[in-house]
């Protein structure tokens, strides 16, 4: 088989068998097909599209391109829910004690990769002394003696993904809907979890900008999933604004505990909840009724909140910070964004909010970037809301006031206020 | 500018502007922009296309890609033509001397490239002692001496275009119109000569298999030579079946000698006729009958002839095989094909004759295959013509045994023979 056949293949519309595909994947993952055809053929995807079957294919090329890891040692019913991204969202640190706590085993591993926050694993090493570089041993070990622990992704695991993203991301190949969904699934399927559920999120603040794009990347991913052989399902949610108030790191752990704590904010305290119900659904703890509820009581009883202090515990973190968040240190440099207008929040340009955290210091641009764990802001205004002109909208916190001047203009640029309330918007579209 | 947005704006539909052309010809031919974002570009405009616009920018950064020659000591009105490529096709060897003998200056440098047999500098090479490797002076000199020269093309003209033909090559990228026309025309471009005819072929021998796909190539590089201030135009002329009956190097010359003797076929003879009378035409030379009637009696006079003498000589070639070609060393071993059936040779994949030369040796599959200068066949039938069963539809010449096997499968393959004589295709469809 040669690669030049492959690549033309797909440029004329043809759909590639699962020999071609492994035989991209593998030999790519292993250097023997050089970038210039894998980007040839990337963008021939992006524009002739892949059938579920390819699409299937080529996941499962990706979940198979590393060393599996053997996590055998780990017992009980293994759940994962992952997000496609969105600005705030921490709910993976809400949902996965709840979860825990009603006895369902949470092995996660989750990236850090790049975007305007860290990922889950960056955003808990703000809780000082927690460690998220556990051997394969170790994880297996804590994840036994507390139903759960969230450690960093292996780079062994599914190394083809790795590549392949590197390589879209300098050739305007990402957003292609079989690339994003083998991408995220061929990761997934390599942590081997009995039961996923996925937070495919839809708006301004999110890769995918319509429902209909959402649903069907939903639909894509969860028919994979399937095919896998995995219990499986997706919400489509909200990101045509932040979820909760606080974007940043400490910040949004400081707000994952309020809201296990029982407060929070109600968006993200909804989320987190018919997120966990979900979980529970597909590990069959009853109805989808009952599932909600037993999230809810895991919340109010304080099992889900005592299941993440003994996270935290296991892996070395300081539970002091869980117990009183005041202690979370901030960036020092401290800004009160003022409203420019008087009027409602009419409409928010969530990729932009989601630049100024990034212009803030509290996400990574480039691989090599340091995040600043205390940098971000706290909205004190969302959309909907009636604000008066020098109102504050939010507050910003930044290691310099060169940072916070930018992330400033950029935050007030992407809030619109005008004279009328905004139509509502779903914080939840659809189950598929 | 960064090459990202670049790939993307193409990639979304849009139109290049002249300094994104340029940065990416001239970044890609420096080595600064990586293969993978040209790869990906490419395929982009495989899918979008270009403007006339965009493709007349890319054609110009292609020809302003290497060092321009210096050829101000070249006098007279340079004329040039040029074929996309075609099986049999040897008219250079009989237009370059019929024009350079009523006074027009060829100065013509032509690549060797790959393909079914060499490039016409390839095919002059098997007259013994012939140089086409001459410096810029010594060409300048032989030109204003003779009127005439012939040699290989620089590494330094449009070395652009090497680069990206290369990477079209293995990225299957190759058969989008901007690319072929930006191609050819950037390389003629920088020889600047002032008057240019292209004969754009069309049928299974040619790239473009449609008359349609033909005309829009011509008419784009057409435009292109216009807009870079040249007289030019372009025949649009048949490859459904070989020109003339021989193919390969030695015997191409042997035709084209034949042919400048007032001799040879009647499809050759009628092809350099008129694509001489265009390039007379260009030149202002008088009305296109004028100047067909002018092409006529250079070579029934004998001027073509002894000026491609001249130009034999001055080029260090011996000049005894252009007066006896029966001089010419053929490749040692002999088959006669055979017909399998009789009828009418009702069609021909011609683009399996030229594989079947190249099988023979008489072409290059790598840039480091060696030519065998003696190897090829003689068509003895062609398209139309009456055949009986085992009567010698062709006489073929190769260094193997082997080499004449496969060639022969391969010629036997592509010879339809039937019971209804085809219908009669043009020599000459259109003039552009």
């Amino acid at each position: 088989m040669r690669m030049y056949d492959v690549i033309k293949k797909k440029r004329d519309g043809g759909a590639l068998s699962a020999e071609e595909i492994r035989a991209f994947v593998e030999g790519y993952t292993k250097g023997e097909i050089p970038d210039y055809q894998a980007a040839a053929l990337c963008m021939a995807i992006y524009f002739r599209g892949m059938s579920d079957e390819e699409t299937t294919e080529l996941t499962l090329a990706v979940r198979d391109s590393g060393e599996r890891l053997d996590l055998s040692e780990i017992g009980g019913l293994r759940v994962d829910k992952h997000s496609t991204g969105g600005v705030g969202d921490k709910t993976s640190l809400v949902v996965a004690p709840i979860v825990a706590s009603l006895g369902l085993t949470v092995a996660k591993m989750s990236g850090r990769g790049l975007g305007h926050t860290g990922g889950t694993v960056d955003k808990l090493e703000a809780i000082p002394g927690f460690c998220t570089n556990l051997s394969v041993a170790e994880f297996s070990h804590t994840v036994n003696k507390t139903g759960i622990a969230i450690v960093g992704q292996s780079a062994s695991l599914a190394p083809a993904d790795k590549l392949l993203y590197a390589l879209r991301d300098v050739t305007a190949t990402v957003d292609s809907m079989p690339l994003i969904a083998s991408s995220i699934m061929g990761k997934k399927l390599a942590a081997d979890d009995d039961c996923i559920v996925l937070d495919v999120k839809t708006g301004s603040g999110s890769f995918m900008k319509s429902v209909e794009e959402s649903r069907a990347l939903a639909k894509l991913m969860v028919e994979i999933g399937k095919r896998a052989g995995k219990r499986i399902s997706a919400l489509i949610t909200d990101m045509d604004r932040p979820l909760g108030y606080a974007v940043g790191n400490a910040l949004e752990v400081m707000e994952a505990i309020e809201t296990l704590r029982g407060g929070g904010p109600a968006d993200l305290l909804e989320l987190s909840l018919a997120l966990s119900a979900q979980i529970l659904y597909l590990a069959e703890r009853g109805s989808l009724a009952e599932c909600r509820a037993m999230a809810e009581r895991a919340l109010s009883s304080g099992e889900a909140l005592r299941t993440f202090e003994k996270m935290v515990q296991a892996q070395g973190g300081d539970v002091a910070y869980v117990q009183d968040p005041t202690r979370f240190a901030l960036s020092p440099c401290l800004r009160e964004v003022k409203a420019a207008a008087s009027g409602y929040i009419t409409r928010v340009n969530t990729e932009q909010y989601g630049l100024a955290s990034l212009l803030l210091g509290a996400g990574r641009n480039t691989k090599e970037d340091e995040i600043d764990l205390g940098a971000g802001y706290v909205l004190c205004k969302k959309t909907g809301d009636a604000v008066k002109k020098g109102e504050t909208l939010a507050l910003m916190y930044a290691a310099s006031e060169e940072r916070l001047d930018s992330a400033e203009r950029v935050l007030l640029q992407a809030t619109e206020i005008g004279d009328e309330l905004p139509r509502p918007r779903p914080l939840i579209f659809e189950t598929v």
